[in-house]
């Protein structure tokens, strides 16, 4: 049941048809043509479903153990991870200067769908350790990046996140572990942090925690943070590994999913750390590192989505149970499920989420490419505000994709043997760590919509506006594909007004901060379907053809979910906010 | 975090004063006073908290486990299992011929919601025997109630449901487990059953197999199907247990949830049978067990949303995370999360449902009542219209509310300690077991709709209007109540009319189906919600005024999806049947 097809013509599809990155003017896009990317993909499809996906459901039934406090990692992670590394896997968009192989973001991003697709649990150590990469090359003086970032270009050394306290997830204020300053400049670290993905396990010999911490005269509040590189071994000069730093697993978690990866508590007593970053501005370091993040986390939900709907379409095919109309096969018993109506209706709410969601996070990673290769600002507002969307979105809409692959299975889709339960279990975190998704709709509509005077929720709009103008006398696009999408923008566009009529009252955003994201990713894969649509009427292939069915399913039937979110932003804060706290 | 605070405030206000039990004609209702059904819900309350809550960590931490083909269930349960028979609660609405208490259905149900909500996974030993009791009282031979019943009304026996094949679940017109008349009258059964619910376990001396097999010159189809009687043990002419059965355990499932509950293949090997009502017609009798069963797979929906619920609503008051607007409490460094909008939404969507699906549930309950107790087949045929939706909305509902109970604890959500995973684990199988949700959908659109000239569905049309029409002059009502039910009855009667006017292409009925069950859902509550509100607008109390704010959350936020579900019906069946098979 683990088996895993790469969605190689799509990617292709949505890279070359749709976004036509070998036309694009960024550096390093010039490489992008059609051959060299199938090459990488290929390549990267053939580990996802070889090496990667047998190992999901082990990864899942072993689970990690603590051995006297170290984490072992499921049987089958530790070669795979030296074939990810042998392959250069972890370094595609890595900044040459420190090993890594320079190709544009959007490549990796790819890739990190089909490898999480295939082993979530597994692709998250790599994934972190990128997110380490991203804040040390950032923000890392010189010696940092030249101790740290060769290592884990390479994953021989990985990286962590530790954010979290007991009493401090959400609100990192609050935090309290402490950052002692030593006469050698570094730092004594003490304190708790808890929920630290890949905190420890045998794949790496290293292990490189960026720690949130206060030092002693810091403010209080998030002005008081600072960030810290507090590696498990500390690195010698020369480079090899020197004494064992003062951190430990306090304890390994127990979780609803994501068994292969070690989610730990982590023990800081006095430990070593170096200052990254100016003091004070930690939680600034941090979320360079937290973007990426939640771009990534986006991506797993789609990839989840894909994974299992994969094989619910598969089991839909072969499973014989009751009688289309008319029927499918009538010299069979039965008919292949896929023949009824409302396990199509399951399938293609996946599959057109799925497709929709893939292009839409190419995209946003084509303009996170604009931005870090060619410094386009314009292009990092819209990135800005749409990675709450994608993160939230992505991960809603994906789990809920996972449920149906797994209703589509029926009864056999709840025993564990399927294969199908552990997408939803493990999809289910997509939606809470990295700031959970209610944090990414306050952050949505909070900060990103006003941010820069409203700039680029307006570029956004006129992307959209000239995308209709430019093609409304396609009479193939204007009635299923323009006409919907433009009922969509406009639903945004009356949530975005109904906001700022109410600015005095800022619980009414607040109330209808979920309903704005949701609309808002509705409009996002309109918007992607719309573009889809317009590249698949330039062939007349079997795949054209279902992209375009698909793409009227969507527009049919998903995206007038954006009329019941504007409904409920508008009716305001009263019915969010009037029941008392003890009356629930 | 197992605590459970049985919900006899809001059961006492919509049985006395929303569904007036106590002033109903309809015999047994006489001794429903509030004081009767208080000291009832307060004793079974007491067991839901006391017993089985505490246990429910258990049953999912340890499972059942198989030891030498016999199932032994978690450490606890027998015991409790024992205090729930010796209470007698498993016998509350039995025929008192049979020892039975001869209480309404009703009580039993909401009973049924307590004990499900602490423990779903032990529930089922005795509400499958429930199930098992009704078909036999049903269709059994008076020397077969006799020798049955007395032990399935105290649980000294339990009862299982004996449906599914490996390749026969949905359509059991494909089963295959053959029956052989013997000489003495009785058959010897033998095939292969799976997703066998407490199919075996040593809470009871005796199991009674109710199991759906064929005789050899059986019609092909469902028209060829016989239910039989299969106990593990034959019971002797003077109820003493005779000798073993040849029936076994072939495997007890791995799932991913319900732990508590053996779900087992069971092997019928020859084993002795007899046949329960008339040969061939055992599908119907089978199915006087699934209605009864879907009723209370829907209370396992609503049961499992309130009891995750009461978890989320105690974790929002005390964790301190973040800044409201206003500060909710100014002294302490961050404010209960309960204070945030978007984590309002959460809760006030979970709340809303529960208090809507449980009047909803107990409503039809009485129904059941007045159709079982008064031969009222205008109730029995709502009743027939309703049970797909209370089974497949409430489920799919449930697990959506559990799944948001889950958010509101953040991180912690994620990790077993909490025991929030729990309640989403278990809640997925509801919208599986007895008729997927899809198949409740088609039963409701394919069979439902259309019964007896539509008379049921016209029945609920009225009762709906006729209360807006006597309530409308009342001011309090109309704007937050009785427009938006009328927009979202008004809905559900534009889609009953698209499906009639599109009867010639049945696929464009089935490609709505599943939405018309939730537009129809939406539409049950909305009543709900009205016929509460008129309730508590006669007090003025915290209670009543919790109840109005909860009622115009649904009214204001949920109802309007009425709107969305009629927009996907109305696209029909080309965005849903234009895929081929093979381009999924």
């Amino acid at each position: 049941m683990a088996a895993y097809t790469p969605p190689l013509d799509d990617m292709a599809f949505v890279l070359h048809d749709v976004l036509a990155v070998h036309d694009s003017p960024l550096p390093g896009y010039a490489d992008l043509d059609r051959a060299f990317t199938a090459a990488i993909l290929d390549e990267a499809g053939r580990i996802a479903r070889d090496v990667l996906a047998p190992l999901n459901a082990t990864g899942d039934r072993q689970g990690c153990r603590l051995e006297n406090g170290t984490v072992r990692t499921p049987e089958g992670f530790r070669r795979a991870f030296e074939l990810l590394r042998a392959g250069g896997w972890t370094s595609i968009d890595c900044d040459p200067a420190y090993g890594g192989q320079g190709l544009p973001y959007v490549l990796h991003a790819a890739v990190g769908e089909m490898h999480s697709a295939a082993n979530m649990a597994f692709a998250m150590y790599s994934g972190l350790t990128h997110g380490a990469y991203t804040a040390i090359h950032a923000h890392g003086s010189d010696a940092q990046k030249a101790a740290y970032l060769p290592k884990l270009v390479t994953c021989e050394w990985t990286g962590t996140m530790n954010l979290t306290e007991p009493h401090a997830g959400t609100d990192l204020g609050l935090l309290r572990t402490r950052a002692e300053p030593q006469s050698d400049g570094t730092h004594r670290i003490t304190g708790q942090k808890i929920f630290i993905s890949a905190g420890d396990h045998d794949l790496a010999e290293n292990i490189v925690h960026l720690v949130l911490a206060r030092t002693p005269q810091a403010p209080a509040g998030v002005k008081g943070i600072s960030l810290f590189i507090v590696p498990k071994y500390l690195p010698n000069p020369d480079g090899t590994l020197g004494e064992r730093n003062a951190l430990s697993v306090g304890k390994l978690e127990e979780k609803m999913g994501i068994h292969g990866n070690a989610t730990c508590v982590m023990n800081y007593d006095g430990a070593t750390g170096w200052l990254l970053g100016p003091e004070n501005a930690g939680l600034k370091a941090m979320f360079t590192m937290m973007n990426e993040a939640r771009a990534q986390v986006g991506m797993q939900g789609l990839a989840q989505a894909a994974g299992a709907y994969q094989l619910a379409a598969a089991y839909a095919r072969e499973r014989l149970q009751g009688r289309a109309i008319p029927p499918a096969d009538p010299a069979s018993p039965a008919d292949p499920i896929i023949a009824h109506p409302d396990i199509r209706r399951l399938l293609l709410d996946q599959k057109a989420f799925v497709e929709g969601a893939r292009a839409f996070a190419l995209w946003s990673a084509t303009l996170i490419d604009a931005h870090m290769r060619a410094g386009d600002e314009a292009a990092d507002g819209l990135v800005s505000l749409l990675t709450p969307v994608v993160k939230g979105f992505l991960t809603d809409k994906g789990f809920e994709a996972t449920v149906q692959a797994q209703q589509v299975f029926g009864g056999h889709g709840y025993i564990e043997e399927t294969g199908i339960s552990q997408f939803v279990r493990d999809a289910r975190i997509a939606m809470i760590y990295e700031g959970a998704n209610g944090i990414q709709a306050l952050d949505l509509v909070g900060r990103k919509l006003g941010q820069d005077g409203g700039k680029p929720i307006m570029a956004f709009f006129d992307l959209v506006k000239s995308f209709i103008r430019e093609n409304e006398s396609d009479d193939r696009l204007k009635a299923p594909f323009l006409d919907p999408l433009k009922a969509a923008s406009k639903d945004l566009q009356s949530a975005a007004m109904f906001f700022m009529q109410n600015m005095k009252t800022p619980n009414a955003a607040l109330a209808g901060s979920s309903d704005f994201l949701h609309l808002f990713g509705h409009t996002c894969l309109g918007f992607m379907w719309a573009r889809m649509a317009k590249a698949a009427l330039a062939a007349d292939t079997d795949f054209s053809r279902a992209k375009l069915a698909t793409g009227r399913y969507y527009m049919a039937r998903q995206l007038p979910a954006t009329a019941l979110h504007l409904a409920r932003i508008q009716s305001g804060a009263d019915p969010v906010m009037s029941l008392p706290a003890d009356a629930f």
